[in-house]
């Protein structure tokens, strides 16, 4: 036990270092549910051995988020309240690092009426743009972790009892951030992001202009890359320079499609967490990027409204790739969260495209992004494609055809 | 067990239902530790059956405030963000109700530098004055309550182990607030309220001009009361006519005293929490309305922090009858929280005075209440002095002697 809370402290400061790389002197903000006091005790007291300026936190609550849902009126989901934009755009525009501890109840907005959700997410992308925009263009360190809770412990491992299922969420989280107790977990992290980044290199020399996707689900799909994409990986850097790893544990390489380039049929390899509630058994029907048809066997109106909350979340604004070998991806669980799900199997995203995914992106406006092909969306949603079976096929600008994956692995 | 849930599931909707009296469509906000979670939870549920427009909260935790006085940047304790002003002076205006759950560590705070808590409360005094100003004029219904949590309950019961003393001091707080198991509490309450609201009445038909306390701690002080002073008891009511309890639990009758009027000598008879510290075995020396000395044989430096927070924490605000005899006293437990500490004995507060214990009081200025004789200051800090051979002397308007406290205990 007391080698449990030792790893456990290890994770609290590899968020802080690795994660965040926070400088003395900068504000740190910490979103977590209440569920999650403890952790978040530690990443605080972490940050402020670094020299932290002030730990500020952003409490969440599952129950009474379901709650206000359920009964709350209406108008409240059309209002972000002053004192909430001041929260996030303040924080984003002095440049204070980020840390979300994500971690729910995958079920928890289960019977709440689909349209205040989207409400609610409308509103908040109107009056939170600056920070969503700030955090898209990395103009803050920021970094998505999780530890369990019981809800989700669960529903992960349902044939356990609560303090087992909690006991192996634990051990599978901290295995998937390489804290494993031997061997420091930094270390390990500065080999694993030298290894996505020969990877990423290895795909940027490529040059490619499309991917053509295919497996035995079904998927045929045709992404088109604009000129001058990027593909990038676990680390991202402020433009004052400081290096962060925004998703802890990350396996992916990714970039962003052109929003008009992605054409044919695509299946998800995986159940999708969106906004409290679970979507199965799905499906799209994409043309000339848009969204034109999409069928789930379970929770289609969830992502419908995901897909339909503005008209950029009907387009494609991200491409990832992730071997089915990935160490996440050989747990064999299913962790019914996207920051575990997504670094198990290759994935897209419907909704917003980072900036970072083309030469000189995070400089440019909105406007000059559309026009290169970048998506914007006030929506990011990843859904998992990724098979045994998966090939993807390159095509370079040169017109060269290469094997990208080969059965559900880089081909590269 | 059960019936321990029930109990704790009909304080709650007591809070909301007779402390806040809460109306349908009007915003609640709750501020809580995140260790009192599961009831503020159910206060929160409670609310939304009452048809609460809205439930906010405002998570708090002793571990992370300690973190952030004793590492964080000084410069944080000058200033208050603006959402921070935003959230409480807007909630202030709409009118929005507030719940606060008051559970801490009586020592949370001790090795902090003083300073800095000093800073901090006169940045927050300036900063949140709207809120403050509306919250002490009763313009939106307020309740302060509590709930055991371990560091706490540890302290109240320093013999027993943590399960045990959490559930005698729930048992201890649940009969301080009448909720016993035979008859509903918010019954009692009202018989409750009629009582205090009887004896309010016959101080407020002397028409006192001055107390005189005395007793064998060496007590021997004199307090005028302002022409036009008004008792007040536990039920208050905003503008709007919403009736309210500003405590669970209260047992006092309180009014103002004139802020120039009170001369002698005072004693504590108990131990005082202030700002996550304890002060015990203090006296005040009061010349012309004004502390010109203290001692304590604990904690001198948070007292003389406290009364010399702004010019008026040197003067008296509040004079508040308990008979020694009250219930909560008669429990013979030393809670380490005002809000029980306050209801077991005589208490005065130095500081600000509550503007509705002056007729016409909530309807004047500042200014207007200065010259009326009640006391400005960022701080209201209350501190009991009852004993059981308390004897408090009244002086009429028309110059009787009334013996108001006899042995501690109202002689009316």
């Amino acid at each position: 036990m007391e080698r449990m809370e030792q790893k456990i402290q290890e994770y609290a400061r590899l968020l802080i270092d690795v994660g965040l790389n926070l400088r003395r002197g900068q504000t740190l903000v910490i979103s977590a549910s209440v569920e999650c006091a403890a952790f978040a005790r530690l990443c605080a007291a972490a940050a402020y051995e670094r020299g932290c300026r002030e730990v500020v936190m952003n409490w969440g609550d599952d129950f009474l988020s379901r709650e206000r849902y359920l009964h709350a009126d209406g108008a409240v989901f059309d209002d972000v309240p002053a004192w909430r934009r001041h929260f996030y755009n303040d924080y984003a525009a002095e440049g204070a690092a980020r840390l979300a501890i994500d971690a729910a109840d995958p079920e928890t907005l289960s019977g709440v009426e689909t349209e205040r959700v989207v409400r609610a997410q409308r509103a908040a992308g109107e009056a939170l743009d600056p920070f969503y925009r700030a955090q898209m263009n990395n103009e803050f360190p920021w970094c998505v972790a999780s530890v369990p809770i019981p809800s989700w412990a669960r529903k992960v491992f349902p044939g356990e009892a609560e303090d087992a299922a909690m006991q192996k969420l634990w051990d599978a989280i901290l295995a998937t951030v390489r804290v494993t107790g031997d061997g420091t977990a930094a270390e390990k992290w500065r080999a694993h992001l030298a290894t996505l980044e020969a990877r990423r290199d290895r795909l940027n020399a490529l040059r490619l202009r499309t991917l053509r996707y295919r497996n035995g689900l079904g998927t045929d799909l045709t992404v088109a890359l604009p000129e001058g994409c990027l593909w990038s990986s676990g680390r991202s850097v402020t433009p004052a320079g400081q290096a962060f790893v925004a998703n802890m544990p990350t396996e992916e390489i990714f970039t962003a499609p052109h929003r008009l380039g992605v054409d044919g049929v695509v299946y998800a390899a995986m159940p999708l967490v969106d906004n409290g509630n679970v979507i199965d058994g799905f499906h799209f029907v994409v043309r000339g990027g848009r969204i034109v048809e999409a069928h789930a066997e379970r929770g289609e109106e969830f992502l419908k409204a995901a897909y339909t909350v503005d008209e950029g979340a009907s387009y494609f604004g991200e491409v990832a790739l992730v071997p089915y070998d990935s160490p996440i991806s050989r747990q064999g669980l299913l962790y019914y969260n996207t920051l575990f799900d997504e670094n198990a199997r290759c994935h897209f995203a419907f909704g917003e495209a980072y900036p970072e995914c083309i030469e000189g992106g995070t400089a440019m406006t909105r406007a000059e992004l559309r026009e290169r092909g970048l998506n914007r969306s006030i929506n990011h949603v990843d859904f998992m494609v990724g098979t045994p079976d998966l090939s993807i096929v390159g095509t370079t600008r040169d017109g060269r055809e290469v094997p990208v994956f080969v059965d559900g692995n880089f081909a590269l």
